[in-house]
């Protein structure tokens, strides 16, 4: 089925068919928000720096078909996800053994973990943290096998595209049903027969998660006490701005919550913990506004997570700023490092020990562990007489791995056959910053038509890759006080590009119709 | 009051408050689709065609203060406003007099008229009309007397700005109540204080007029029978896209009717009337379903109104196909006629007969009438030996005057003093192709701060003008079977600028302040 179903998907298009949704899409993107900044490759860098046009995020034509068992499989299993890793952070001690591994091979892990270990020093002020993430996963297909599940990577900080990723939906459940009561926007096929995308609460979602933080904070700290509010930590010239505004918008216009926007730049400025108060209260005075500080309550980082955000010692003392102040962080430095691959390879690697029983409480039915099992896909490190190094070297098994660089903008992964010849051009004290991992087998005729943000329209083989999001709040004891599971991304990449974020180009956002 | 409140108002932003106050509009205007098409002189000519770059509408940072009296005053009339002009265009005798005097001079209303005079020829098919009416009027202020109001036009042809004038209204109601609970976008002004724009509706009624209309047409005339939608024809390249798609979203999305656009110079391809079938019911063939011919009961102008949208015969001959046809018009030719500034300049003559007792009811009190005249500045024509010829003519009543062209796209309007020696300058023949109206007195030291579509922020004194909007379907025998008013529309011009609509650059789109 999952083959079968792409053999006939998309419906073709005609000339006049693809011109009528084209210009359709390009009009409601811009009337609803489903937009991004444009690119300097595509406008002049003076009309950029106006800070005025706008232009529609690169999205699918058609929604993409997605196995129901596999989309409530991933839904199920969220909240268990969301549990696992707030343990791992709190598990300091298997946390920093899995990390200290990494130090010699990775700046960027070091420089946060130097962060962690200062504030630890110190003494951490908040016993709180807040995560907002997103599990992402391909369907992977074996001949004619059904369909399962496996996990790409568990995301627990700035987990993107929560927002416009409502909208996909919204926008592909408009053609579906338009005009009323006809449904002529796409050629009839029986996949989309009366069929829509599921609901897609992520807005919601991930706005409730942040909300939720900024109520458990509790009264001022400060004395005498401050108004509270919410601060979004974001990057300079964002153009993916549309999608956190779809979070901001939500905490400010249901939820009441004042939300501030800080570029990382700025945060030393702007922002201040008053020393005198041992309960070290996180001050952020609005520019425009600096008779009325706020305290801040919780911290949502859309910076901060690549190695190109810290660009200077002044962004690293930044980020140690918010870390040891009394604001509940989204996430922590702690939070942020669970997300590594070398975590996820850790749990996945079928030579470990069974590291998932010490994380998933057995009080929670065996059946729950095998269920995030099953999502694995085997993963394992490059460690000498390992499992993984033997598989990498041998060219016959190495054409079912990829090889990726745990560094966040490490290089590129490295595919099948390559793997071998890769190895033996690097120094051997570089393996250890490699994850070896049982490549996925999406279905292979998966094909679609994008709209570019540009306006071009390609064709062709994708691959897609389904996000789940979920939040938690918990305390450091262990305690969870908020736990959710709720809306999804789905995005499709032209089958050419292994990497890159939607936002980088050639990827795009898309919505899914169950079968 | 009306002129001392503008002393203090805007308050004076610092630079930060401005720019804080700028970046947050640029980017919820593109949040929630208060935009237009870039024009291409901002951005290339081939980046504009890709159709994909938006950018905001022109707007002001702050809502412009009006007297609550007028705001009331306006509304209160747009009902009685909307039959008069149904019963001008009911009455066609009496506009067809009017209007042959202007035949000579307009060859645009010519135009129109013969586009009437054929279908009358052959018999109108079609007994209902629909109008989507917008009534602007100014301020009248002289001296420290109370503030009036005055209409400055009555537009019964694309009247527009609906769609985005109510996201104007809703930006500076964030504007003024954000952060939730404290109101700090603007600096403190007593005029601000608590206050937020009035309620506006334009979007529901404007939308609820065309569905009165398409529910009102009945069953399809067609056999066998088609199914039914609205047609909406637009001009190529319109910029202003957004404003209209934010009704045609109202159609579909709440009242389920289908809605199509179809440019002018296609109607002739894509619509037909079957010749055989008396009815002459409206066909029009969606090029993206051609199996699926839908029966128009409704065709909305946002074309056609200005003599540039008839470029050839063809156009010509595309709106006959649209007038003899059964769909209900919005408006028909007679309609859009009723809307000349000569009709209201006959209705507003002073020396005139009292036509409004002929439109106006007696059975609506005495009272009713007189509430109407209350907001008509005095107009003349220059006819020989009237009294609009001799205060044209005379140095000293010219002064209090404005000379208008009655012809569409017929050139600019001549101010006070430079009357006399403009009108020795032509032809005397050609006088009757003006109107003669008294200036209007708007508060002289309002002002206000405007975000361009390029992104420049420009400040000054301004001049604004409210619209009201009113809907309206009736039988050309003066039944009425929907009369409603709701909505309205701000727009705030430079000074310098005595003409131009919105989306040409120069205007923006505002909000109000009742006080």
């Amino acid at each position: 089925m999952t083959e079968s179903i792409y053999s006939t998907y998309p419906p073709k298009l005609s000339e006049t068919q693809e011109q009528f949704l084209v210009s359709t899409i390009k009009d409601w993107t811009i009337q609803h928000g489903l937009t991004v900044r444009p690119p300097a490759t595509f406008v002049s860098q003076d009309a950029v720096s106006k800070g005025v046009l706008a232009t529609n995020a690169p999205v699918t034509l058609f929604p993409s078909p997605f196995p129901k068992a596999c989309f409530e499989e991933a839904r199920a299993v969220q909240k268990v996800y969301n549990e696992l890793y707030a343990r791992i952070t709190s598990d300091e001690k298997w946390l920093g053994e899995v990390i200290e591994e990494l130090i010699d091979v990775d700046d960027f892990v070091a420089g946060l973990w130097k962060v962690h270990q200062a504030v630890s020093k110190e003494g951490y002020v908040q016993d709180l943290s807040v995560g907002l993430f997103r599990s992402d996963y391909m369907v992977h297909t074996l001949g004619s096998e059904t369909a399962s599940l496996k996990q790409v990577e568990f995301n627990t900080i700035s987990s993107s595209f929560g927002g416009l990723s409502c909208r996909v939906a919204a926008l592909h459940t408009e053609l579906l049903q338009s005009p009323p009561g006809h449904s002529l926007s796409y050629p009839g096929h029986p996949l989309l027969d009366g069929r829509v995308p599921p609901e897609n609460t992520a807005v919601e979602t991930l706005s409730a998660g942040l909300a939720a933080a900024h109520e458990a904070y509790g009264p001022s700290k400060s004395s005498p006490a401050l108004p509270l509010g919410i601060l979004f930590v974001v990057q300079e010239g964002e153009r993916n701005i549309f999608d956190q505004l779809a979070l901001s918008t939500r905490l400010t216009q249901f939820h009441k919550i004042p939300v501030f926007r800080l570029v990382t730049s700025e945060i030393l400025d702007r922002t201040s913990i008053a020393e005198a108060n041992p309960s070290r209260p996180l001050i952020y005075t609005p520019p425009h506004a600096q008779g009325t500080p706020f305290e801040i309550t919780t911290v949502y980082l859309r910076s901060f997570y690549a190695p190109t955000d810290y660009k200077t010692d002044r962004d690293w003392s930044a980020r140690l700023q918010l870390e040891r102040s009394a604001a509940i962080k989204c996430p922590t430095v702690l939070n942020q490092l669970s997300g590594c691959k070398k975590i996820q390879q850790v749990l996945a690697d079928p030579n470990k020990p069974d590291y998932l029983a010490r994380f998933v409480p057995t009080a929670e039915s065996e059946g729950t562990q095998e269920k995030l099992r099953k999502t694995f896909a085997p993963q394992y490190d490059l460690s000498p007489s390992g499992r993984g190094r033997e598989l990498a070297l041998n060219p016959e098994t190495a054409a079912r791995h990829v090889l990726k660089p745990q560094r966040e903008g490490g290089g590129n992964n490295v595919y099948k056959e390559a793997i071998p010849e890769f190895l033996k051009s690097i120094p051997e004290s570089d393996w250890k910053g490699y994850v070896l991992m049982e490549l996925i087998q999406p279905p292979s005729e998966a094909s679609n038509v994008v709209l570019r943000s540009d306006g071009e329209v390609v064709s062709g083989n994708v691959v897609g890759e389904l996000g789940i999001f979920g939040t938690i709040l918990w305390k450091s004891n262990g305690e969870i006080l908020h736990n959710e599971e709720g809306g999804w991304l789905m995005r499709t990449k032209g089958k050419e590009s292994n990497e890159g974020g939607v936002a980088a180009g050639f990827s795009s956002l898309d919505s899914i119709i169950l079968y």
